[in-house]
């Protein structure tokens, strides 16, 4: 990929046994894809500006500072070069700082194409795309997360002069966390309790102006700040998540996003025709873009420990032999490959999330909502819809998590040295979880989008139907047929004791939530239970959109069978994690548990030869991963090395604070302890 | 604790059901140790130069000079005070910031004092004491870590000038991390491979000084210097870990730590008759440290999230009534009474180890080695000895992992918002887990140490015996009479059930080794399956230490009680995660693992009551604990409003960087995008 100085890893890229650059097609989705990535990948890491190297080394104020000089750097380039949107968010992917352009372009332009009427679309959006507004997503606050109904701050319609006023009310109701808030944006989106005749009507959406577009002043009855310094040197502290107060701001009526609800001129409140679950819409964009983001954080991270385990050794050298390869040790094989199989699982499921978001917005568009009743709606295009929510709530709980696996398995393990040297893919992993989803909630959304569970329950409840018997007799009482560990390459075999599982431990579930008093009881006595049927169930969703995958026609010498081999790691090494679900629920034998376990050790050493090459499909230069222990050349210690005596602290050979502090110690100017 | 301001947990700590005093007692070990204890911490919490909070706005170059004046102040109240070692080791320890002092006094000294033979004691312990050197531990390079015997680095004896010389032949061998090295320490105990006339004796450490006494300048032939920032806000970027080559520096013979080994004036490499065993003291001492530091920064980042916990509500609102607290939910608790519980757990076997040590230290001191064979040694005392080097083992390896999981958990769930604002109790974990330990490696001693492993291997290669087989037919075809979910919380069913799954696991994995062709085949192969071995074996000494713990006699209303629900939760939680072990070994069924699973919840109701009050006892102060969101006093909302304006990014209204990087771009000096 990048220089031309020796290859420390050319012995591992031989090894492969499939066509690296097909591989790189199957993970980009295209031809097409990869070579937009690559040409705006080596485009951000051939510009100086877009150095990342120095970091760790500045304060919070010339990190913001430089974080803007990339900004408007990044900007000038796109319009220089005329790049298209695909190739401007790629780019803006690869300059990879966290800043307030990712809530103008992730968050405030989506939120106004979801919630704006046609008109506010034409009015804002221009201004939005140009740049001429800068916007933020103003939601959380400080005493109100998850819970978005609980929220405090109050637009007030005042029909004399046909204006909102917008207004902090509490401590608790000021604006807290979001993104490009603190320093930077001149809009907002603004969520708050829309009240009209002393009527609370719930929680609505404000373009609410912040600051002055001639001076960038916050505008009169406007505070507002950035809320400190974050964990993680540098990485989110390149953004400016703000404070935000509000003593009684005027809006005109307009700026109330109308949509779905409207407040007329005589101050009545109105909802649309257009069915509420449209504005599912945004929320789906939102979270397939994490789930998106994650599986990018996620590969980077495998991407970083693969490499580096193929370059450090360790033990096991007999008469002058280096040492043993870590990634050659066995419990390095079954922390690591799990993972880098978990990378191309959430990579495909993505692409799965976002093929079904298109597909499902069409469907949508197509539709005359003026003329459809909302339950009809809700049967036909927006069934899938709603499996959509579900499924992406799934995937972002499950994805956010493997990702946390992914950063705490590198911090104990493979590249314990990294992490407290040098850290930029894995805070951007922490970043991520942190962000935006709160998982256990997101979690719980799965019973509520699919009603999933009171389908359940209404099965176990006391009026059991004749067919509803069978059905649980027929999912429930059979077992695998499986003898030989080689059964459990197939894909039927693991998506039946993947669906098995899910299913029985959801009836499970239920059966036990009916032996409750009230359904509402045994529904929040046994969440933590519930919360493990979740995780199930979206495991299968992700199991069987990798074996969907490995059905396709996929191009080049030996990529199919790789992705196989992935994909039954990936499914084995969560029948082992998880193995007491399989076996409790009956469909499965500890038997079949140890060969599935057996199975797995033969798919890692299949996994071996190729690993560095599967990572290396990912194609990511050195710029964007931003680890020397992840350096595509494999060449670590010199580097490392070097780096080191460019700290700050390395200045002066005698460090500032010697004379004071070190030297009188030394010279003893105190009495002896009683030690 | 602190100020007299509104408590506004008041209302969590009237509910508890026992003596918070007498927990405290528990939770210290005595009254005299909550006393200690507590006025140290009292000392540091009020001493301005001791202010932790501007440490996440400090420059690496401020930030660390403000730790060199932080150890110089502890140093001077040390000594102005006259404090005993008890108290001062603790007030080092409230005084919570990684600096050079810790590897001076935590590892320095007490090398010198296991390797070092009385002269070399007498000569070097009273400088160390008195400060006047001041000292690290050097042994990992840039290209060895765990394994300490392919270190490069050589002391190559002179017999002309009956010196040794201490060289870095290659970039590997350069020392990398040790901490205190980069830019204070005098004087460093460096290990390397000891050459006397052409032939290489292995590892062995000597006293090297570093930097002049006069100007603190690197001796000549030396170059030394920091490894450059890490990962986290502040926290080990206090501590200057650090790089140092050699090139041919030259040492007097008897700084050669010579207890064990000895160089002769002729250069004759000669064994003392002290057993090599006793080396593992400093082994010992050090693992001992790093359970007891690990078990201190789970229950600092558990006292955090139950206290925000408590504190923080999120729906549940109905009729204008206060939301529910977190806490109440049951997903939540969980996630956070099994870690409360853990931190009791670790505290207990922590206190247990140190009392091993202090034991087998004693009983070693007792026999005069010199007429000891050392095959017999093994046997008498040394005996005990391995088995804590074990248990040390696998204690580090369980208690590091869990640290993780805390930190893992405070990550995604409880203290979201905590981790990306303030994260010094996490950091400190982080640090934990990574230093000195190499986790999984740790987790090998085990069957190296006991032998466990070729005891097991015994059994089942060919020549089995009668007694063997009657014993595996015992211990492995029982099962656990256990009918109501109550009976889990007998003591002896939870120690049986551990057991039984310790061994089962073990002997299954021998059986599985016996199958291939040599036994270091199977070992490396099935080293993942050994490694749960390991942590099942570790589990058991966990919970069967805290049953110990909860049958001692325990003064205080309620204490004994609630130590015994913390038991069972800690047992019962590691049940139903590990249930896939403990059903396929056959000794508990489906059911019975079902009802552990109820019995926990029942388990968690009886805790709920009791949360605050379980992490009060902790007794630590708001200074220590570093979090807003942990505040004794729960008033967090004014507290994180009030911080976020200290930020230097609200230095000025519009931040630097704003005329230059975003006006322009507001402005629209460039061309309209294609988008
Ligand atoms: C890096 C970062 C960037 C962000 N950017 C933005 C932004 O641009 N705009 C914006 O508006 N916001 C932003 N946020 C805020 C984000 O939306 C919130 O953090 C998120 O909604 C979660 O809310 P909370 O942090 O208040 O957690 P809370 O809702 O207070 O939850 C705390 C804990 O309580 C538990 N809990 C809560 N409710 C329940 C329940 N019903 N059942 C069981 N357990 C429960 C959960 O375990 C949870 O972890 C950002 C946050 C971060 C970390
Ligand atoms: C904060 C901090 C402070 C430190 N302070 C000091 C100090 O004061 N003095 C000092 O001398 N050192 C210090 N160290 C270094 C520390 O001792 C080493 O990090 C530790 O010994 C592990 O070595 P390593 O990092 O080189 O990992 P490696 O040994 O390279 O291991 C890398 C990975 O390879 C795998 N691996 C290695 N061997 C095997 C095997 N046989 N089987 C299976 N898997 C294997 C493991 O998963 C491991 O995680 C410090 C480190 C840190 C992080
Ligand atoms: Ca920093």
């Amino acid at each position: 990929m990048e220089g031309a100085s020796v290859d420390h890893l050319a012995h591992e890229r031989i090894r492969a046994e499939f066509d690296v650059e097909a591989m790189k097609i199957a993970w980009a989705g295209s031809k097409h894809a990869v070579d937009v990535a690559d040409r705006m990948a080596r485009l951000v890491a051939s510009d100086p500006v877009f150095k990342k190297d120095n970091r760790m080394m500045l304060g919070r104020k010339e990190l913001f500072k430089n974080t803007l000089r990339k900004a408007a750097h990044a900007w000038r380039r796109i319009n220089e070069l005329r790049l298209t949107e695909e190739e401007a968010s790629m780019l803006r992917i690869f300059v990879d700082e966290p800043g307030y352009v990712d809530l103008h372009w992730g968050m405030f332009v989506p939120a106004i194409k979801g919630q704006g009427t046609d008109e506010q679309q034409k009015k804002w959006l221009p201004l939005a795309y140009k740049m001429q507004i800068i916007g933020c997503y103003a939601q959380t606050e400080l005493g109100h997360g998850s819970n978005v109904q609980g929220l405090e701050t109050t637009a007030t319609f005042d029909p004399k002069t046909d204006e909102f006023i917008i207004h902090s009310p509490t401590l608790t109701s000021s604006k807290w966390w979001p993104g490009g808030l603190g320093k930077i944006s001149t809009h907002a989106v603004v969520y708050a309790r829309l009240i009209t005749d002393g009527k609370d009507h719930g929680i609505n959406g404000f373009i609410v102006q912040l600051r002055s577009l001639d001076d960038h002043s916050p505008l009169p009855g406007i505070v507002v700040g950035d809320i400190g310094t974050k964990f993680g040197n540098g990485a989110y502290n390149t953004m400016d998540n703000g404070v935000l107060r509000f003593d009684h701001v005027r809006i005109p009526r307009n700026q109330m996003l109308m949509r779905v609800s409207q407040v007329t001129r005589e101050g009545k409140f109105v909802q649309s025709d257009v069915p509420r679950q449209l504005l599912y819409g945004t929320m789906v964009y939102v979270r397939q873009t994490i789930v998106s983001d994650a599986s990018k954080a996620l590969s980077r991270a495998v991407c970083i420990a693969v490499r580096y385990s193929a370059v450090r050794r360790q033990f096991g050298s007999q008469d002058g032999c280096p040492e043993t390869q870590v990634i050659d040790y066995k419990t390095q094989q079954s922390r690591l490959f799990p993972l880098l199989a978990s990378a191309y699982a959430f990579r495909f499921v993505g692409e799965w999330l976002k093929w079904l978001y298109r597909d499902v917005t069409e469907r949508l568009q197509a539709n005359d909502f003026s003329t459809l009743p909302e339950a009809h709606a809700c049967t036909a295009g927006l069934k899938s819809l709603t499996t959509s929510v579900t499924a992406i709530a799934s995937l972002t709980y499950t994805v956010c998590n493997l990702s946390i696996t992914v950063f705490q398995s590198c911090l104990i393990h493979y590249v314990e040295t990294v992490l407290l040297k040098e850290a930029w893919a894995l805070t951007e992993v922490l970043g991520m979880a942190l962000k935006n989803v709160e998982n256990y909630v997101v979690a719980m959304d799965i019973f509520v989008a699919v009603g999933f569970l009171s389908y359940l329950l209404s099965m176990f409840l006391p009026a059991l139907t004749k067919e509803i018997m069978l059905f649980c007799f027929c999912s429930c009482n059979s077992s695998l047929s499986l003898c030989a560990a080689e059964d459990w390459l197939k894909p039927s075999v693991i998506l039946e004791a993947f669906e098995a599982r899910a299913i029985r431990l959801a009836v499970n579930c239920a059966k036990n939530i009916s032996k409750f008093p009230s359904q509402e009881e045994g529904f929040s006595e046994l969440s933590a239970d519930l919360l493990e049927v979740a995780i199930a169930h979206c495991q299968l969703i992700i199991v069987s959109k990798f074996i969907d995958k490995v059905k396709e026609d996929i191009q080049g010498h030996g990529v199919k069978e790789l992705l196989q081999i992935l994909c039954n790691v990936y499914a084995l090494s969560l029948v082992h994690k998880h193995l007491g679900d399989f076996i409790s629920t009956g469909y499965i034998t500890p038997k079949q548990g140890a060969l599935a376990n057996e199975q797995l050790r033969f798919l890692y050493a299949q996994v071996r030869p190729n690993a560095v090459a599967l990572v290396d499909a990912f194609n990511y230069t050195d710029h964007y991963l931003g680890s020397i222990l992840g350096r595509y050349d494999g060449n670590v210690y010199p580097k490392l090395y070097e780096e080191a005596w460019k700290d700050p602290l390395n200045d002066t050979v005698v460090p500032d604070g010697y004379h004071e502090y070190v030297r009188p110690l030394l010279k003893q100017k105190f009495t002896v302890s009683r030690m």
